[in-house]
């Protein structure tokens, strides 16, 4: 978008800071994932809802629950429990003048669960999600 | 419900077998976790999107996306990133005969972070949580 990528891993996501608003970057985020077969399950208005709750002021951020079908799927018929950490989540967000645009990494996240056979599968959903990072970085 | 509770720890996760239909578990386990503040702000009938996207058959599931907006606010305040873990997952499922619900166990799922911060909420995450498993275990 500026040329220049400045994607990191962090802990348990990874995140991408991009020049552009936060509402362009909502529906940038959500066409990149699309292209990687990812659809969107829910999303979580998160400031709006800290408004109405809590009558507190925070600014934009929401979480958009992710899932791609076949490998939710796949995950699934491997372990009845994995819905507890399904779906996928990415979350567009501000931070000073910038905006963030980050995705849970399915390494540390299905990790948790210390069932190897869901290894190939979080290989496969991290191989999606970083063509959809890197393809909103450029 | 049956005089015998039978939740059990998972290692991401507590699970509760309940003796009644799924959709009275969807209904129950909502109110069981509107009493310790946790409203529902998202709902996933896993069952029926695997059904549209796969045309394959499963057994009912639901991921329900339960929130606390004051610990999930603090967690926030804490760690800007933590959206990529909220909201905590409760789900609902059929095994057999029986009945699941299973919640998300904070200390792990918060855990991932390595952030010493939020230990205090995720304790008081899964207080609540473990409240309303028992009062449903009942």
């Amino acid at each position: 978008m500026n040329g220049k990528e400045s994607m990191h891993k962090t802990p348990y996501g990874y995140a991408l800071r991009v020049e552009i608003s936060f509402d362009d970057a909502v529906i940038k985020a959500k066409e990149a994932f699309a292209v990687e077969g990812f659809g969107v399950l829910s999303e979580i208005d998160v400031a709006a809802k800290v408004k109405e709750k809590l009558n507190k002021e925070m600014d934009p951020y929401v979480i958009l629950g992710m899932c791609n079908p076949s490998l939710a799927y796949d995950a699934l018929q491997t372990e009845a429990e994995i819905g507890l950490l399904l779906p996928c989540n990415v979350i567009v967000y501000r931070q000073g003048a910038a905006t963030i645009i980050a995705a849970q990494r399915p390494d540390v996240i299905l990790g948790v669960t210390g069932n190897l056979s869901l290894a190939e599968i979080a290989r496969n959903a991290d191989a999606k999600i970083l063509k959809a990072l890197h393809s909103l970085g450029r």
